[in-house]
């Protein structure tokens, strides 16, 4: 069977067992882990502190459009999308390590233009660049590992695992902007220069939720995710382990206005099932999302609940009714 | 300036500057940092032992002629150079995250084989596979970040910036037997079938110096960096970090015979300058030299000694005349 036919996720299924038999086999590192392969970081008992790692790679023509993500951006989105997995934990970043694959003929100020978005986005959340390597390749691809902890004073860390039935599902800030952003530039939809640049500035640069995740880990949530593939997607992963379903109610996820007015019908979709907004998707009872609510500047909205049963998700229309969206999500291997 | 102009080591030079500037505007990550970019690991202060942290990777292509690397040594040796890394630290490994990009049409089967060979080694030098990610591309890598730390006993960690005038020059091990058989698998070179089976596996299945790299910490050794590159170009990367020259008398440089016999004039330029080897290249006394081999049970060999003055390497013959061997080291944007 070829990985495409298997999938980015039944790959990692695969590998995953793999792993979890020979941890049978050799049990002493492991004595510590907390959380292993298949949620945003691994995490384990470090001597005073839980620690967090997280690695996650950007490859030029798989990740973003050949010459669509300028040099400046990648090196911050590239760091970024790692950040977020220590926010979906509810850590704090602390190192970076940097692998840099790149052609002999890449301009050496174009990779220094890289080095300066990551320098800057690292500046912004106090994270040291602490090492890395270069390798030459036939295309650029950036790797990035990120080591952090959750604070001193977290008795916990978010999971996907812990999604309980009767749980409100919520997200931070609005969903589908990035991907509104990466259709604007691959010329599949359109809008007025002003709203381009933002969309296109929401694909290209994305701001992860640190302190976001930090403040749900302090008023008691326990699940969270960051969207990096799509609500429907990173939601199922939740449900998945979770094992519980999930009823989302299409009317309630958050679309900035922009979009909307943008790009119309495209919007839902999008916001759905677009994935790259780095927003934090969690659960929790409507007590402690208030409390999130209350501590939390950006926006913050109910859009559907944890139910029994199945990990399947249910969308539901302004009238109860069942909405069908066709096949979504992010699979690396399926076609964009 | 293209990359392959400025070179590997000189881009690294460039963008490592960039991240001392940010240093200064951002002090405060940096503050437990003790070796940061440009040494085998960067290494801060943990809260009760010195954390190390590395990442490697593998490019078909690039590191590994396409097919001539079977999956699970793949696998194993992606792993290997980064437990190496460590090794050269002093450090123990403890987790590793993986980073796959391969072509959708790969099939799953060699990947598990891949995983198979990965698991191997973790198993055997007790590192646990705690997470990573996959992604589609169009050639295969595998980017391994490897997290350990000192052992609670040792009071420093071994670094390429302490080497002294007067100290002796020490490698574990053959060298030049990984870059044998390399030669012999890409037809540049011939063996018999025996000895062509030993050199092929130590270019593709090479063994990290683990425990070797923990006793050169007891003995007293502060100085070490793993034969990766090559003899002369890892030798100048010490001598580079510790201001020093060096003196390395060829005939001592330790070879295999069987590389000697099968390879004949050109197995002291292997040896040199080919790399792969992943043995431990180190620096002391000769009295902590003479306790580093009483503790060891494979080969510790003196080569040479460090000399004041500017940072060149000095190659001698057995009359002790200088020895020339052209330009040599490897750099991953020049041809190979």
């Amino acid at each position: 069977m070829k990985v495409s036919e298997l999938g980015e996720f039944g790959l990692i299924d695969r590998l995953a067992e793999m792993v979890a038999r020979s941890r049978r086999k050799a049990p002493a590192p492991w004595q510590k882990l907390i959380v292993d392969i298949g949620d945003d970081a691994a995490a384990w008992q470090g001597d005073t502190s839980i620690q967090l790692a997280t690695v996650d790679s950007l490859i030029e023509g798989v990740h973003f459009p050949p010459g669509r993500l300028p040099w400046r951006e990648t090196g911050w989105k590239a760091l970024a999308i790692n950040l977020s997995d220590i926010a979906a934990m509810g850590g704090i970043p602390r190192y970076a390590l940097v692998s840099l694959a790149l052609p002999g003929t890449t301009e050496v100020d174009d990779v220094s233009l890289m080095y300066q978005g990551m320098i800057e986005l690292a500046e912004k959340f106090e994270v040291a660049i602490v090492g890395g390597n270069i390798s030459n390749a036939p295309q650029v691809m950036i790797n990035i590992t990120v080591l952090g902890s959750a604070s001193s004073q977290a008795k916990h860390i978010l999971t996907r695992a812990t999604a309980r039935p009767g749980e409100k599902i919520a997200a931070t800030g609005y969903l589908g902007t990035a991907a509104a952003g990466l259709a604007i530039l691959k010329q599949q939809a359109q809008a007025d220069a002003e709203a381009s640049a933002t969309l296109i500035r929401a694909f290209r640069q994305p701001n992860p939720r640190i302190a976001e995740g930090q403040t749900l880990v302090e008023k008691g949530v326990k699940t969270a995710i960051d969207i990096s593939d799509g609500l429907l997607s990173d939601l199922n992963h939740v449900c998945q382990a979770s094992r519980v379903g999930a009823r989302v109610e299409i009317d309630h996820v958050p679309i900035l206005p922009l979009v909307k007015e943008n790009l119309g019908d495209q919007a839902l979709k999008l916001a759905l099932a677009g994935g790259e907004d780095y927003e934090l998707l969690f659960t929790a009872s409507n007590e402690i999302i208030t409390k999130v609510k209350q501590a939390l500047a950006c926006p913050v909205t109910i859009i559907g609940e944890i139910v029994a049963g199945k990990a399947e998700i249910a969308l539901i229309d302004s009238q109860g009714r069942p909405f069908d969206l066709g096949k979504t999500g992010w699979d690396h291997f399926a076609a964009r």
